[in-house]
């Protein structure tokens, strides 16, 4: 089975998913600065959701590098992942709009544990099909990376009820985590190809 | 005429649908587990919309593998498909909204019927396109998934004025039905090629 | 320069306009039939623009056919169409919500006046390029739906303010005469390829 | 790495961004002239944003032809130019619906040097790659029109507290300078294939 429409479904669901969150952040009546001063947590939980969507589309991008092909066993696992990326949406701007007030960032912080996961069992899934790059393969197995955020996610959505700027800066920290490109990979793609 | 284009079509109305049903989840303007009680329902309808659109995206995906080139003649057995499932958020956020009213699930289980009924349409348009895949073709159409879920939505119309939770219910099996792999469809897939 | 990416984006854009659509029918606040009744002009104008979006979708993949290559002279030609195009769910559900009152009716003609001049000036935009398929280039210019289009289109921008029923069943009939497959392209494409 | 995803992923956002901002004309209650009229400033900031966007495209299109393969570096600055196109639906509404007071155009413009610098950024990254074509890179490095452009975005911006017309006329200049095609770029493009 071919990946290019698992890569263009894939695209097409996270484009959406990162382009509709803008459309939380409502057109404001008033059309000055204090009509504006409102929408500085939802613009800036937008910023947050919007890094964590492209480095779920980079990451995805690159995984799908370690197969050539697909078989349906993946489908699901990969729809899974989605389905966490497409709440989103609703959990930034609830967390925006209640100008993060607890329970809202706890909230958003599992949908970030739960689309890890979904990340974790959709790697998983690919890695186990015939011919995935064993390379690529033992390279984001001993990924780090995966395996501190969890733990980051989980501190944090404690950290929500207590302090909310702590938690926050655990989802920034984690973000800022990914951002930072995986050298494995890139120097896999480079020399695989 | 080439298949990728109507491929590349259909992925995007069907990411489309697939995404935009979460805008049916309205934000709450609370920010406590009070204000998000209401949402049971509209997440529950959301989930499994989101698996019934998954599926018809799965064996699109796997059909098309079926045909080579395809011609005019499915442009619109597909359009249809597409037509009665970008119906699919406003019957999920009716029935969502209702919290399980009896009409809007017997609503939900009519649109479920229609885009079964255009699936089938569409299996036979791209099934008589020479040089179709006749091995796929017959596995096809030996579906008896196909023939069972249309009579289980019926019931389930019914039982929606009677008992909405056997009516849900319905629903659900038909959509676990099909979450199954069909191993003919990867049987053939694995082999033909 | 290649016509991938000009299929895709039309494609996307299209995709997006098709469905989008459909978040003009408010989900209502009953669940009853009395709830669902005001809602059937909204349908109906939904399902005469889905045609007509299909149309165009069905003509643009088919017109794109003629060309091997495109230059940057037909990319706001391109976007010109998609302009007149993403009106469309602005139209309808300006004309579904008002019930067909005159003035939306006239409105949607209007848009797809509009449309139809655009799409005539992208066609002389591709078939002028080096290279389009001359063959087609003639069965499209002998076009007489083309021609016959924007006059329907015109008395029954007319008639909305006369007879509305009339006016709509003008649309209705342009709708109709593109839904027949285009044999002469249809037949170039198989014998030209 | 291949450039395809890169460009499916971006035609896909780019085409939400074109498509939404359509969604910010509200379907007025009344049927008559009067009810449309409120609509003409955010028509005509939808027709100006349209532009912006379809030149964004366009010249997305003909940047990506500079390089045959990407790395991991483009992919973040070309998520930042994204992400400034994503608030264009925003500042469109937000702009139109005040018909066009001080701040919202001042804030539009503002959207517009950032997106104008994200491109600057991205063309750059573009450019290091090895293999880039580096007189495409020498043309676009010449490029007047991305230095008189942000020249034109600061003083208009400057210019909507003082007078609103000519900040917009400021804004409408700067999309007819792109509007005209690049000559140096299709020819490169002609000659370099």
């Amino acid at each position: 089975m071919n990946k290019t429409r698992l890569e263009a479904f894939s695209d097409g669901v996270i484009a959406i998913i990162i382009t509709i969150m803008v459309l939380e952040m409502k057109v404001p009546h008033g059309s000055d600065w204090q009509a504006l001063a409102p929408l500085w947590p939802v613009l800036l939980s937008y910023v947050l959701s919007f890094v964590y969507v492209g480095i779920y589309w980079n990451n995805h991008h690159h995984l799908l590098h370690a197969v050539h092909k697909i078989s349906g066993a993946v489908l699901w696992p990969n729809l899974h992942l989605l389905f966490w990326l497409s709440l989103m949406p609703f959990a930034t701007g609830w967390m925006g709009e209640n100008h993060f007030a607890p329970l809202p960032v706890a909230v958003y912080g599992g949908v970030l544990v739960m689309a890890a996961l979904a990340w974790v069992l959709l790697q998983r899934a690919l890695l186990c099909l015939p011919g995935a790059n064993t390379g690529l393969a033992q390279a984001l197995g001993r990924d780090w990376k995966g395996k501190v955020s969890p733990v980051i996610y989980l501190a944090s959505i404690g950290l929500a009820f207590v302090h909310v700027g702590l938690s926050l800066a655990g989802y920034a920290l984690v973000a800022a985590l990914w951002l930072v490109p995986d050298r494995r990979i890139e120097h896999h793609l480079r020399h695989g190809e």
